[in-house]
């Protein structure tokens, strides 16, 4: 078996000193050193570092050499990839590279760490192992291995995560569906009906983009909160494509009078050419009348999508080369949304 | 024993038409009614209505009218207030009462719903009772009773809250710490360290504002998000006192070139008069090079507090009459701080 490592920076690719912590150019091979010297003759790793930035840093051109290089890695040569990523905005990254890379017939794993390799409490080393262990054990798609502070190792979907807890640090899937749990050093896999079967994730989607990929269309994400003007945001129009609004947990956001409400928000983006979507709600049965007032105001709500998945259905669709905008948005583009449960 | 209902409007305020939540006059009075039907002798209810809005709408003059209305309770007529409230917006208006209302001497309750009263479905009539049982069992402070989708009813200290989840609509407080159970008709109280007593809770602060509370000074909130564009943030300097800046979960936020980073961002709020703050984070003993560099730009982390809560201790601290920001800041206001576990 074959693997290429991508290393990108973040907290598995840095070293601690005098208290603060940033990227480490002897990270990746220690990783890998490590391993190897674990567990002989199970798999042979090609290394390669793509970026080098702790991955708070990460904008737009980050994202079109990752997927770039993804795009271009050779399929037959390697059996799958592990991207070393740090955990900050690992949910963004992961989610927006198995949309945009869908067509890659290979899986691709995305391991970030709670601590530097070397720290006591650091989980790198299981979440590599992990990474590792899906793929002998014939694990397909675009995932992320990751342990959280009870022990548990999970497998989650790259379009499934979201973004960890301050507290405990801990990642979790939207509505707990994960592929798989990694223990007692076997791969578990979960049969969860919320997600696509092995069988499915086997098989590479059509691709959204030809050539190089490239990011020029923005989104800007903002949330909801009480007092929120939306005056004060000063959208640029030359490049930004969508607005995507957490909304509140019924799904609705303020329709205060004005500069205070949503629907005057949505007249203006639209008149200068910006489409306002929803985040963070799911479909009912009954709607508030700020909801409807919402909708009738042009947003459009992307249901039961984590909101890091939710942004990057947006980078993905408004800056596809090949498939249609909204298509993409109306449809799965990645097995991003959470089949709403039976009531 | 007497007790004060407010109602503010929300879905517990609401009634459904055609697939349409608003609010509705008679919810308040049908709600107590049933109360009283249910359990008779045990409770002597007035009722007012301060607002009528969904708690989506929630803006300063709100609060204003609200809290104004609260620092005017008659503390020696009732034994008790419970104000209802719709959930969307819950948790940041049961910490800023909490807070600028700490000197009221009888307990506060903050009750909203997951559909309105006559729903099937409703949790409207058990999270009032558990206000009232809460009240009935000697309980104090400023808390907000609710049940979960599970079944099960939580006392939550109203500055603990953090906002539901899309998903299930449940309620938790920050790390799990309630100050109650309220289960088989019964009060459980939890005796967690991490709480204040209901000795200390029992005890009213000092008042931090004289006469009227007026709110002209603003805060604004903001989450990190990959490719996050501070210069499109056109923050009014004439009312806008603070910024909050939602962090990474590491305590991170972008320090890349130019616009793209916190730095430059905090840079130009100071010139402006206008202090930076972050909050969904807590104090590690390692830090990333960003977070050092974030903080030599003058930004003060406001560690372990919900972010409804943080949001809520900058409005109090910035329009208190009576007592110094810096110290409300630093210390806790009313106990919104979660204390640290030990390692």
């Amino acid at each position: 078996m074959k693997i290429l490592v991508l290393s990108t920076g973040g907290t598995i690719g840095s070293a601690a000193k005098d208290g603060v912590m940033s990227p480490d150019k002897n990270a990746m091979a220690l990783l890998v050193l490590l391993y190897e010297s674990s567990f002989q003759d199970v798999a042979e790793f090609d290394c390669e570092s793509v970026s080098d930035i702790l991955s708070e840093n990460v904008t737009e051109p980050f994202y079109e050499k990752l997927i770039n290089r993804l795009l271009a890695v050779d399929a037959e040569k390697y059996d799958g990839v592990i991207v070393l990523h740090g955990t900050d905005t690992l949910a963004y990254t992961s989610s927006l590279a198995a949309m945009v890379c869908r067509s890659l017939p290979i899986p691709v794993s995305f391991v970030g760490a709670n601590y530097p390799l070397k720290h006591p409490k650091s989980n790198a080393f299981i979440n590599f192992r992990a990474a590792v262990e899906y793929l002998k054990a014939g694990g397909k798609g675009f995932f992320v291995p990751y342990e959280n502070s009870d022990g548990k190792t999970y497998i989650h979907l790259a379009t499934r995560l979201t973004e960890a807890d301050f507290l405990h640090d801990d990642f979790h899937s939207l509505g707990d569906a994960v592929l798989a749990e990694f223990k007692d050093g076997k791969i578990i896999f979960s049969n969860d009906s919320r997600l696509p079967s092995q069988e499915e994730l086997s098989k590479p989607l059509s691709g959204i983009t030809d050539g190089e990929f490239e990011l020029p269309g923005r989104v800007v994400l903002l949330k909801s909160y009480p007092g929120l003007d939306y005056s004060e945001l000063h959208i640029k129009h030359d490049n930004v494509c969508a607005v995507l609004n957490i909304t509140y947990h019924t799904g609705t956001a303020s329709c205060a009078d004005g500069d205070f409400g949503l629907p005057e928000f949505c007249d203006k983006c639209h008149k200068n050419g910006i489409d306002v979507y929803l985040a963070g709600l799911k479909k009912t049965d009954d709607i508030y009348e700020t909801s409807k007032c919402i909708y009738e105001h042009g947003a459009e709500p992307i249901y039961s999508v984590s909101v890091p998945a939710a942004v990057s259905k947006l980078r993905a669709a408004y800056n596809s080369s090949l498939e249609n905008i909204d298509t993409l948005i109306s449809d799965d583009i990645y097995y991003e949304t959470l089949p709403q449960e039976e009531k």
